[in-house]
């Protein structure tokens, strides 16, 4: 497929802000809109990815993080490396108390699959 | 957007009445009518908010909890702000043994969102 | 409103049956079809209250506990108080290792609650 | 209630676009974030508006129908009227071959509504 | 059972208003939260009433329609009967172009009900 | 199976009262606790039943109606040869304008059925 | 794949017995567990499979359905046309007033299909 | 109802095979159409029973499982009876390492009803 | 963005074969993975599009369509405009006897968007 | 049934890769389409397989794993074996710090199944 180009997605779009509060609190961002490109068939791939993560000093930016996910719209990678990518990314750019990336796709061969990797350990409750 | 004019939430309106009951139990308020401003684009936000408590000595009116609520409506502010901020203005008028303040968002660009914040330790069975 | 009258429920109206077995086990009864009345504007409130227990020596007969229920139709009472009001009355009759009470409400003004009130310690399973 | 001024919607929001087409097409848009205000109580009112159109000539653009939309916002309005007010000033922008109108109210005391108007006569297939 | 005393709902609370336009539009109210009490056995019974029409030049007011609705609390009456008490005493108020009264009944005996009753001859389009 | 003894199902059970309107109108009832048994196999079938009619001058009384569905617990009958039975029954004793009668099974060997008979022309809006 | 051999379907498995009435009345079957094998990359295509008729004389017996429905495991077949190939075996089976197959397929690169073929013109309300 | 004659289920129906596995392995049978009588007013009564087991050394044939239901069919026995019954009737045939018994029970009078009887310690893991 | 480099779809990928049957029928494709992005911002939108079409004499071959759908990846264009694109695109390729197109949008600021474009008139029972 | 004659699954399908991390993540695949022959009746059953590990240090090819799953298309198999086969099979390929195996089945006589066999401890957080 044409559109596969080699091009590589972009954590420096990723921008944070100061965390309004210095109690543990939980933020979670849910990106229905995700797509990448199979690097075997040069297939796109589609799925969502949730981030979810107890801040310690910073926040991510809603905009920028949706731009880092744009980022990955011609890159060629597989599910599990762009979910331990992204986790790495996330945890790089705001040193979190807890991080968790899953990533859910919508299948191939019928086959649908989910990747989960966290950073860190779960604080209590907070998957409540 | 006009209707952006820095108005902002007002905790005064929260109202508390005598637990009915000196045993624990848990009260859980979900209103789905949550509306507030974006202070960057002055869009306006739609939301759910979810507040479950354990009581000490007083409960929220809930009529009062409505109206504080509605308060939000004309303020520009985040989504991990208000969610603290609601955390706070509860916890400062119920001095409950436990609270959480949960904030779904409708999502903007693709992504939608969910805040968790607590106050106090979960007690056992609270999420049953 | 004119059914409003401050009649009580009536607590006397529950009947119960030796437990089929020495072992333990749980027992849950939703009624879908609640109703008493708000205290403060006399309007009909709507719910449903999920009874779950684990018996000692005797189980809660259903019918009676459908006509118990059917006693609040008339009473003026708050979210809280008739959800402690149940969990103080079953287990009185019931004398039960463990007891919850949990009632939905269709909501006011936007807002919708759910009340949770146990009596002694979640047994190891019961929610499962 | 503060943030209800008497300020009123603005169809002068409302932009078109050349149709695509010359032959017959429908378009649909879904607003799930519709919020004015009673008229009566000064609460305020939260809807989705479902807008559907065959185009004649013209196509009303995607932003300029979210900026019409929270115009609404701070304007206290019955159910019935707002419906008909989207109904005409969209017939006005757009002397679309046909038009219809539905709002959907979360409800007030336990009532939820859903009011539809139509410009026009539905065109031969337009709901499947 | 104590709360059935025969007492009759009673039209009369039905109030209206000038409609908001000559064009025709159709209105359609749902309440989860009917009650009545069956005739035979003075045990309560619980549905939806849906009221669905077209106005000639009134409409219904809302907290009427709510209040109304409340009177059928303490009343026996059969379903049947019910439906079309509601129907006549609608159209009787409105003098509709169109009307419908849907009523849903949780059930007895492991059997829910549904009954349709029908004022005036459906407009074109008004089920879309 | 020993429970199939070839009981027959029994008709006079079903017990009609006079319709409570004059004008035409639309009664549902459904049934979700059916069973009877499969003449072939021995084994139970189980399934829905739902029964609209529009009434001539008699309604059919909803605990005859629950008996008589009853009285086919140990008959051995067919899908197809039950629904017609039943459309048969309730013809005779309702003589209704138009009546509908459609069962659901949950299914043998990975295929679920539904079976569906008429008796008289649907009535326009009947369906809606 | 080793098990596409080349294997053909079998209507001879399909049998037929008289309709329990004289009166039109309509018949659905619902196979929830249908595959069949694509001819062009050899792996298993999986699908529901509704059949819907009105008899003229006589109805298909379910166990012998279900067998009809197995043959077809290995025969390698395209959607569109196993579809026309069922409508055409049941339509000699049977001599309906009317026939429908309806085939839906979970999909293969992310595209899921539906495919209808009728024999005879739908009967009035066949559908509701 | 004739159908009522006391008789009883039959737990030497049950018949177990070897476990496939020595390794620990949770399984678990639910029965949509599970059927008994109320021994106080002879209606049937219609529920689901899920079985779950981690199996010792056997497991529970299927198709006996089946048959050992249906011979519930025409005993007159109460809900939380039925359900200890059955729990101590696969206990002493299968000897598992742990087994639940849960029945849910479609309800009566407005009441729906789910017991749950163990038999043994819930594994680590099983009800994930 | 920088993937928006004003490629265009290619409908010179699509592909035929004959239809299996000369007798009508209607074949529905859906693509829940179609992307291409909005012209005026350069982001990504996302949606679903539903194909309908009764053949003349020609089916879309389905891997064809895929890598058809595949081709606006990087073409920006408006939602109207793509529908009517692909109507066009399908109707030359397949001159069918008709042909719907539906797109199905995720949504932009809190619309989300549907758009149907036909080519023929819709055949007789297309649509149940 | 003719199309099964024995044929055995076969494990050497299965491809494994190198994780793309050292760090600890979880891996889901779910497989719709699965199906074996019942070894009793020589039916289909018909099924949906979940597999969800750690990986240590390989992860399962996607494609690969679809042709092991398609490999058990004849072979006659139980629930209970089937479920601890592939279990054995993938610990054997994997090496994982975890992984479990669930099978759902669609049922047969009206029981529908699920069987869970894992290998190793659940890891914190791994069914979040």
């Amino acid at each position: 497929m044409g559109s596969y180009d080699g091009a590589m997605s972009n954590e420096t779009l990723l921008e944070v802000f100061p965390s309004p509060s210095e109690k543990p609190f939980v933020v979670e961002h849910v990106n229905e809109e995700f797509t990448s490109v199979c690097p075997k068939t040069g297939h796109p791939d589609f799925g969502r990815v949730i981030v979810r993560y107890q801040p310690a000093a910073t926040c991510v930016e809603l905009k920028s993080l949706k731009l880092y996910f744009q980022s990955f719209r011609d890159e060629g990678i597989f599910y599990e490396a762009v979910t331990n990518r992204i986790r790495d990314d996330l945890a790089a750019a705001l040193s979190p108390s807890w991080l968790r990336v899953e990533t859910h796709w919508r299948g191939r061969g019928g086959i649908h699959s989910r990747i989960t990797a966290d950073h860190g350990d779960v604080p209590a409750g907070a998957t409540a």
